[in-house]
């Protein structure tokens, strides 16, 4: 079967759905630095309920894209870490996140537009 | 002020925020091959609610990413197409949609490894 992402039975559609999520998008960014503890990953990433931190994570860990490890220690210690096929996300990721940060001026500036003419 | 995806006031995240979004980069991906009606953009993306589609449209349409044109034609005509700025999307976009398609066989194998570590 050829990939196609247009077809909602196709797993490439349940990918895209995965990855085209901005939470992932965030952790993903945040991990790319390094391994991280779930109080950092929450802290980097501003305004993200632990509920769907916490489920963002174990989908990710389900797809393969990160590892989560917990330390035997004594207050117990669980780290988050990407795997190669999670860094692979590296380039399409910081693509989407620099288009972002370029073209905001711009979508601000269409949305007074727009909201005025609805006015 | 610097442009911080990772904070949730910073408009660079609202931008993320809708990009960042599977309907956004299936409409976007359809429309790189032209002006599109509703009903063919609804025919091409397998799955999409007619409502979801319509916000979708609009928020982009807001964002400046597509125009939305009516001709006074009998019946009425429609056609929604890529604006310069929806257009330079095609390259981050794309990268996503290869990196889902490239990737679906591994992420499945991933998915079913823990599915049966989880049972």
């Amino acid at each position: 079967m050829k990939p196609n992402v247009y077809d909602p039975n196709c797993p490439t559609r349940t990918v895209l759905d995965r990855i085209g999520d901005k939470w992932t998008t965030l952790v993903v960014l945040v991990l790319l630095d390094g391994p991280r503890r779930f109080s950092q990953l929450r802290d980097g990433i501003g305004g993200v309920a632990p509920k769907v931190l916490t489920e963002t994570l174990r989908r990710l860990e389900r797809d393969g894209i990160l590892t989560r490890t917990a330390y035997p220690e004594i207050p117990p210690r669980v780290e988050y870490q990407l795997t190669p096929l999670g860094r692979s996300l590296e380039e399409p990721i910081r693509a989407i996140a620099t288009w972002a940060e370029h073209n905001v001026p711009q979508i601000t500036r269409a949305r007074k537009a727009y909201d005025r003419r609805a006015a």
